[in-house]
């Protein structure tokens, strides 16, 4: 029952009108990226989406994984759907062409990931994951190992996994236990349990590459003894070929609310051959890559699922007709008017049109961002850009996903009754999305970074330079009459956010409590700014042809931004004005 | 992996210290409501939820219903718990003694309910909609009604559903299709199509007895040509034995997010043999006795969800060890600190903690209302409780579903990714709880009903009682200098309130869309005071023994709640201040 219209025009609009990304030719394969490129490869990437991946949503949300003797078996048209993106070259799309890759800015990739991961998103994250992973190994691996593990990745042909979580630590890894011991020829074997494994065993491709946490004899406890392990499921041979198995088994696959169609796994590796990727007790350093690619990922998870539930809610408003709207003409000759017409409805489909494009936008950006860091002309330039990148990650992981539910809460919620019923799909969005706010680092963990490493770090440096940004472009859209409200709006947003920020900041000095209390408060204010920003420089395009129908739709979208969402500011700064005494005193039935 | 204690003590303290139950004794049963007696029958009840109603939760979720040749058949083990249920005589606990009845108050029924809703909010419905159809009976039907049909339902032979949804309507129920063709002898033949009934067919109970909206041959269309009928699924003989079919078939068992332990129906009604119940036209009424009784058990479902979440969540937070806590020492002996020592764990803990019990005052008050409205010794006093009970019913339903839910996602959050995993249970109650902001009038329609019936209601008594009930507590706190700051929150809340209600309905005479534009966030304003109220006088009557466990419990549930959640009254009253131009205006993508 669900349907998709692909982004494809807001991607060309945000890249060429908005971040004008054809300037940008230090980049590689930038040069190419017009407007026609851009529409050609992502209208590809559109049906690739629309035809193989969305028909399965549904169906692989009700089959689901199961384990088998051998494995894990995926659910049914899933292998079809993963060799068509394989095959079509998408996981290398922005990936090294030394190694198979097209070499495609990394934002034209976050675009593409968008659109499978709307359609589908419990088998987007199967690529998904093992891009995260050529990106670890890319970073961290020796010239010999991306030689040998990159272009069958490349290709499809084996995927990827992060092996973070055990089962006495998820949040705090310096727990981790298992172990690596050497085998004295440069090779480890790898003991221990792993669990929550997104696609750990699965039946879509010839091996998997785990990238696996973990301890060798005798290093130190805490997050400074772990290294960082590649270790095939099936041991592979000098030639390449998939040899044994490697002693990695899936001993059981999760029952969970949702993203039915991922296997998630837990782990159990038994003496499996690994071998270390990167320095010894550079783990966590060399997973980060990994996890930042990942965060930014499980952000566009966010905007993705809002983005279809939002349209599937307008299609359905435009075409339900309940009661009679309280002003304008009834729809002639009908018995009520379609619930479009309903204020509150219109509220709940707005939460989405008020926050996707922006939303779009930031994450264009930081994957931009991220383009420019790796390959920027010059220091000044991919430090600036890291900088921005970094600072944003956690906004993007955290905001996004939190909002992104709520849409999808809201827009089950114009379905009446029907949203409730599988058959209409939008409860699977619901399901599917809540994932995302736990994963690579709960929200709540996000906001702790934000607050802690982000906005302290290098003397505040990336935060100075992300407000003197906001304000030259409030300062520059203000001259326009038209925009000069929403710029008052931001303005007066900003200097809250940045009075709350100095006093968390304060309090945080005198009682890390305090400023731990706040987090999550602060990093949707950031969020809420960023986003507002977002919003000055998609009007500031559209209005350069105001008269066309998605123009109006971005001015409409933008008003209610700064009407109806850039006001929770006023509540979350409340709260982080607030002492934590309250909060942290022993009470009865949390501390006794 | 759910556990849960059920909140005996907080009812005994609610009903007993805080609102004086035994001081009313004009209602029928309450002169008996000595504390030792609520206690006893609230542990019984406990002891039945526990026992019988736990256990089959996560199972009937599991399983679901189906259709099968003759029915629907429910979870395994329901039809046990069910009878436990009955044979204990819960149905009839608040019902008149003369069917069976026990004459204990509402209020006290309504707190087993929250008992039973914690422990499986499937099965507790199919009783609860029995309860709700005995209250329709009870107040539109004949005495030969009554003594026909009260007894069977009351001993729980018999269960009741209500008949409202079509395909073509939810809420918009003018449009009901389904026909009633007099027969001549007193009865009507209905014939029809509906959809969304819950417990609509199960095989619990002997016969089901269906409420049904339908329209009587010839008369108007709109709700003023919709009458009610009684219409059993097997006809029953003069002697109350169930005879042949009475065309009444479950066509489908509808696939949904949640409360899978429940059998959601379409139905069709084939020349069904039914009697009207009440006068002709005037069906929608009589089934507003039991709607409004839904709507509050509706409320009730929302924070029975939320309290059992916490409660886990808390147990969770106790256990689970991840990081060290930013204050205080470490735990002797350990890795790390259980996650209760973080703030931002704290934070979704509490919002479960500083809404439970002033949300469960707010139901105890409203159903005592309910037993005064319908016992109460004289006019006026009837008349105010039913004032009050009216104004609230919307609130209660519709900010304690969306916070219920809210709390749900909370409590799963505190158990990272062990929160997305069935076994653990938490993730049931978020799809469970999701439906309670959905059936028996959306949120949004709650809301619409508070702005556009209740708030102007007979030249705005209910709500101006209401504002000078609140104002008068505060008045009387403030003395208490422990207290002061609450009711001066509380206070600057009120003013914000009714500065944010007068605005909505001068926009709203002026364009309706304004107010309807601003109505749900009005409805939670409205809500954030009526909680606030009951923190007063919780902490009011706690404070007699300052430094009892669940006082000081009670003191911080009331200071978080004062801290923290009433700060969102700030964005809300933003919202309603604003007008709904940019809401309404021509979107290309919802009106073209």
């Amino acid at each position: 029952m669900v349907d998709y219209s692909a982004p494809v025009g807001s991607y060309a609009f945000l890249f060429h009108d908005v971040f004008g990304v054809e300037r940008l030719t230090a980049l590689p394969g930038a040069s190419d990226l017009t407007r026609e490129t851009t529409e050609a490869v992502l209208g590809e990437a559109a049906k690739l989406a629309v035809d193989h991946f969305l028909p399965l949503n549904g169906s692989g949300d009700r089959e689901g994984c199961r384990k088998t003797k051998d494995g894990v078996a995926t659910p049914s048209g899933y292998k079809k759907a993963y060799d068509a993106f394989a095959d079509g070259g998408w996981i290398g799309l922005a990936a090294d062409p030394a190694y198979g890759g097209q070499g495609l800015p990394y934002a034209l990739g976050t675009a593409v990931n968008e659109l499978v991961t709307a359609t589908n998103m419990a088998l987007a994250m199967v690529p998904g994951l093992t891009m995260g992973a050529i990106a670890a190994i890319n970073a961290n691996g020796s010239d010999a190992q991306k030689k040998f593990y990159l272009p069958a990745m490349l290709s499809g042909r084996w995927t990827g996994t992060m092996n973070l979580t055990e089962p006495q630590c998820g949040t705090d890894l310096g727990l981790i236990r298992t172990r690596a011991t050497p085998n004295g020829d440069g090779t480890y074997s790898i003991n221990g349990a792993k669990i929550f494994i997104s696609a750990g065993d699965h039946d879509l491709a010839d091996n998997i590459i785990h990238l696996v946490l973990a301890r060798i004899d005798g290093a130190p406890a805490g997050t400074a003894g772990l290294s960082l392990f590649i270790v095939p499921k099936l041991s592979i041979g000098p030639d390449g070929s998939n040899a044994a198995p490697n002693g990695v088994t899936c001993t059981s696959v999760e029952h969970k609310m949702g993203i039915h169609g991922n296997p998630t796994c837990a782990m159990a590796y038994e003496n499996s051959i690994g071998e270390l990727l990167g320095a010894e007790g550079r783990g966590l350093a060399g997973m980060f890559v990994m996890m930042n690619e990942a965060r930014l990922g499980v952000g566009v998870q966010g905007l993705a699922l809002s983005e279809i539930a939002t349209q599937n809610a307008i299609a359905y408003a435009r075409d339900r007709a309940q009661g009679r709207a309280l002003n304008g003409k009834p729809q002639p000759g009908s018995v009520a008017d379609p619930i479009r017409r309903h204020a509150d409805v219109r509220r709940m489909i707005y939460n989405g049109l008020g926050f996707n494009e922006a939303a779009r936008a930031m994450i264009v950006r930081a994957a931009l961002d991220s383009d420019i860091a790796h390959h920027g002309p010059d220091e000044e330039t991919r430090q600036k850009a890291a900088d921005r990148l970094g600072l944003l990650t956690p906004i993007i992981k955290g905001v996004f996903t939190d909002r992104g539910f709520q849409n999808a809460v809201d827009a089950q919620q114009v379905f009446g009754g029907h949203g409730y019923i599988a058959e209409w799909g939008m409860e699977q969005f619901v399901r599917d999305s809540r994932i995302a706010m736990i994963y690579e680092g709960t929200n709540g963990i996000q906001a702790l970074d934000f607050i802690g490493r982000k906005m302290p770090a290098d003397g505040g440096r990336a935060l100075t330079a992300f407000m003197t940004d906001v304000m030259a472009d409030i300062a520059r859209i203000s001259a326009d009459d038209r925009l000069a409200p929403m710029g008052k709006a931001l303005a007066a947003t900003l200097g809250a956010a940045q009075k709350a920020a100095f006093v968390l900041a304060e309090n945080g000095k005198a009682n890390p409590d305090d400023a731990a209390a706040g987090a999550l408060d602060m990093l949707h204010v950031a969020g809420l700014v960023a986003l507002g920003q977002m919003w000055l420089l998609i009007t500031e395009a559209a209005l350069k042809t105001p008269d066309e129908p998605d123009s109006k739709a971005r001015l409409l979208n933008a008003q209610f931004f700064f009407e109806r969402i850039l006001p929770e500011t006023r509540t979350r700064v409340a709260r982080i004005m607030t002492p934590s005494a309250g909060l942290m005193d022993f009470h009865p039935m949390l501390d006794a």
